[in-house]
């Protein structure tokens, strides 16, 4: 059941972080001044940890929890630029080449629209391969619209190199 | 990073609305008399707009915020068949051909099965390529279970002709 | 519409149950004894009614509601892993090979990690493909962070054998 017969395959993942104002605000690999930060074992960067769970599912390797979880105490504090660069790493390792990654942040701050460029080009960097950002809210409603955390969402295309 | 050693690229996005009781249901590029409408820049259309953005995500093309934002009033209450429409010839003329579009409405209203292949020739006429349509409920529970409005969620397969 | 000029389709589905501490947990095509169950037409498999959604979507057929709706008496109770293995009968059937699917599961319990494998394999063997089984919560937030049920989302990738 793991090998199938077509060289591509996909995979999906969402994350979600609560607001933490004690703390800094680091999202999509990049750090955002005088944003309310995210709480989590980690840096709470819920992007990075969305395209991090899309590429280790559609690689069959388990999903940040398995990989990175409260009983690594190694990975306690990771930013999410560590997380996803050792991410595909490890998808490499484990023969598969990434064609991309789609993520999109929900939530009503911060405002990833002014500096998607610069958040694409940091999280392909750990990636290694081309990764697109988008952003959204919920016009109000549920816990993204009231303003208490951000999710996010991704997908990963991988391929037998 | 813009170029990867595959055909293929996928992008996810996702859109909510809120009802607006006072405005007309305009919803997968249908109209649904006696529905109650949803809130928007445009016309709320939760569904056209998730497409538009997994489709544009896919492109590395942004987001509808960056496309058609309220920072753009020439779409101002543009309908969601003119977004998808507008949007599948800004994915082709970035080069791409379009492979297929996947979309899900996550809600109690209105209820999409008895209408899918309605909605379906209407949003694949938009995009130029096949749109499935999908529908669910969340069992009573979160913002769409409270029926305080619409979600919708979608995933696009491009392919580099 | 309906041929695209590419081998392969994507899809994408979510589900959401509400717990049920009355009934059994059956979740990802196992049973979890001493867990809450979740409530439904069918057993309350949210991970094996996103994982449907995601392949009826990509081939094309509808989604679980049209296919073993509540005016289909014949699935009322039915398993997940019933759900799935007939939903990649009926996939095949439509001229489909299934390439992979990709799940996770949103929410505070039944803790998945250390039942990964098992439900891996217990999905693809219904299924027929590889099913990759992800986990994560909300952080406290929305209704899967306040223990009201559980969300899980899935993409399938299908080709043209």
């Amino acid at each position: 059941m793991t090998s199938p017969n077509t060289p591509y395959v996909i995979g999906h993942g969402t994350d979600v972080h609560r607001f933490d104002h004690g703390q800094p605000c680091r999202l999509a690999c990049l750090e955002w001044p005088g944003e309310a930060g995210l709480a989590g074992h980690s840096d709470g960067d819920a992007a990075a940890h969305a395209a991090c769970d899309a590429l280790l599912s559609a690689a069959g390797l388990g999903d940040l929890g398995s990989n990175y979880g409260t009983d690594r105490p190694e990975w306690a504090g990771a930013s999410g630029a560590a997380l996803l660069a050792e991410t595909a790493r490890r998808v490499r390792d484990a023969g598969w080449a990434i064609g991309n990654v789609s993520v999109q942040v929900v939530g009503n701050r911060p405002r990833i629209g002014s500096r998607r460029a610069e958040a694409e080009a940091a999280m392909a960097a750990a990636v290694g391969a081309p990764v697109r950002l988008s952003a959204t809210t919920t016009d109000g409603l549920g816990f993204t619209g009231r303003g208490e955390g951000v999710a996010a969402t991704a997908v990963a295309l991988l391929y037998q190199p």
